[in-house]
């Protein structure tokens, strides 16, 4: 198995930087639209073969490090006997929205066998997977600010009322979101999950005194409860979370996920150099020409190299207008830049301190630059 | 006149912290409603005496320490030739998005007679006000992604394409903007306003990488026009715009906008301490309960006292929903709680380090605590 993935995410030096994508199974790859045809992400939550074969499905186009389980983070809370719909261009939609004390208890304990077909697929894909099989919750601010305001918001105006004005109910709330997503990540751990991610997409919405009270302390409850667990615990604060960073420092997590505004040297000042850091190439850099987004890439290397362990992603997912050569040609740059890098060959290519990154500029011959492509 | 938000601007003593709070005229004000009937943006900017009224409206109920002239950032794209449209739960739609140096280059110079109504009301309204005017115009990567996308975006595809692949159109267009800009400002002044403030509302979608080569050149560029004028400079980078700061330390301004998500004693580390701040109260926080919105205000006001200058507005503009009252009474907290911090008598209360603020905490008596209270 190629275990890149595991090794850079605990800080064990690797060959070359490992690279997945969030979203890397979906919507800008055609074969995924022939596969999932007119299916609902609840029903393949109840279709095991396919929700697996499109889990595996960017390993073997992409070639990336590491797969993940394809299911939505709203899956679990049919586990509670919550009823959603993930509406086209719209996103999740809750029909009756949790705002009471009353909503709040109207919840069941989660009941894996709601959502069976999630672990079943886990069970299903680890049979042939060449990588590490990565499983994940959504954030419990995340999934409250769905439940709350019923559908995607700009303003999450509901979910931050109710937790300014209720905050019983939001405590009550979050504590239920909890429970669940322990339960849920173990369920995904003891059918094989090599790793999990916590995505909080919509944490960053949140001024730092906030996210410490209301969102943090139930996060640091998940990774606690996981911590006996060996797999790779991975924590995403979502975009424009770079403030929250330095209050991240205590969880007993391995790798924390990084939006592309925050430069990864930054990143990892902000976290005390105590995780390896996994992103941050803006999504949209895909868009560029190929050796201005090939340049981007090598920047970012560099950048993650320095971190204690790197694993390179997006700082968010990828859209449904990616272009599939675009993103197959990201993966092979990183995987061959990262490589040179880390045997020593090519050393600071790419890396314009203070600009953007030079397009066709000098490669610096064999063992010239200083020494910092140290294996990682 | 209370020239209060002039002085902190300028770093000049004040005896409490001036407050104005961007779209301090709008939808949350009843009159405003009556005042505009079925009036567009694009109407006003025609009716002098309603754009004069409506600027002035705040000054009034509120008791707020600055009024800014009541328009759109897309108000000036008239002067250049552009026709765009303000849609009812849109936002500003322009028919024929900008996408080509044909595109640019029918764009005419800026005529200033095409949006003379804006001059007049500055004219109009300064005969009466009591406090500063401040004028305004978007920032340049802001009213590119207007013109580019075509209509508000969540995530800036078109804009960063065309900057990515395109980039001799994208500088011929933001050459553009920047003197249509400056020119705007510069009529502005001319007619009255002691301020002016940039709102670059959206440049922190960009990475700083980014932000430095296609963004931050022609704001420095707008402000180097206007430095000769004695009128407090502002600059707003917008939301999720942290990462940008260290950036902005060069440019040639007294004030700096700071989004709700950056802690005001970071972004005056990360400014170098050259400025005075603006902000950063999230507007959501006037949802919450007298006593814990008020004890927001405290912090804020305790945080923003350790700038070389503080005035007190929002992180980002007021909502449509804010509740007067609740508004009106958060002007008052923080000109009374900043008159107390101020003279000395009130020192550490809301000021919870490392927690929200306490509510209904202990308030410190007369002239102990450290003497942190000094006049500004």
């Amino acid at each position: 198995m190629n275990d890149r993935f595991l090794r850079a995410a605990r800080k064990v030096p690797v060959d070359r930087t490992p690279v997945w994508f969030m979203r890397q199974a979906g919507r800008y790859d055609p074969e995924y639209h022939a596969l999932k045809g007119r299916l609902s992400f609840k029903d393949i939550a109840r279709l095991p073969e396919v929700a697996a074969e499109i889990t595996a499905l960017p390993v073997k186009k992409l070639g990336v490090d590491a797969a993940i389980l394809y299911a939505d983070i709203m899956t679990p809370v049919e586990g509670v006997g919550l009823s959603y719909d993930i509406v086209a261009g719209v996103g999740p939609v809750v029909e009756r929205p949790i705002r009471s004390t009353e909503d709040v208890r109207a919840l069941g304990a989660f009941d894996p066998a709601a959502v069976a077909g999630v672990f079943e697929a886990i069970r299903l894909v680890k049979r042939s997977l060449s990588v590490p099989l990565i499983g994940f919750a959504g954030g419990p601010f995340t999934l409250a600010s769905y439940l709350i305001e019923g559908r995607p918001t700009r303003t999450y105006r509901e979910t931050k009322r109710l937790m300014l004005r209720a905050p019983d109910v939001w405590t009550e709330l979050m504590e239920a979101l909890t429970a669940m997503t322990v339960r849920y990540l173990e369920a995904q751990l003891d059918a094989g999950a090599d790793a999990v991610q916590l995505f909080d997409s919509w944490a960053g919405h949140l001024a730092p005194v906030d996210y410490e009270r209301y969102a943090l302390p139930y996060v640091r409850r998940i990774f606690q409860a996981l911590a006996g667990r060996p797999a790779v615990k991975i924590y995403f604060p979502g975009v424009a979370s770079g403030e929250l960073l330095p209050l991240l420092r205590s969880l007993a997590i391995d790798v924390v996920g990084v939006d592309w505004r925050v430069p990864l040297a930054e990143a990892n000042r902000r976290l005390d150099g105590r995780f390896a850091l996994q992103g941050n190439y803006d999504p949209l850099w895909l868009e560029a020409p190929p050796d201005v987004r090939r340049a981007y890439a090598r920047t970012v290397v560099d950048a993650g190299l320095q971190a204690p362990g790197f694993i390179f992603n997006l700082g968010h997912g990828l859209y449904p207008e990616a272009e599939l050569e675009a993103v197959r040609d990201l993966v092979a740059t990183v995987q061959e830049y990262s490589a040179e890098r880390l045997a020593g060959r090519r050393v600071g290519e790419g890396s314009a301190a203070g600009g953007p990154p030079a397009v066709g500029g000098p490669s610096a011959g064999a063992g010239d630059g200083p020494e910092r492509g140290e294996a990682r």
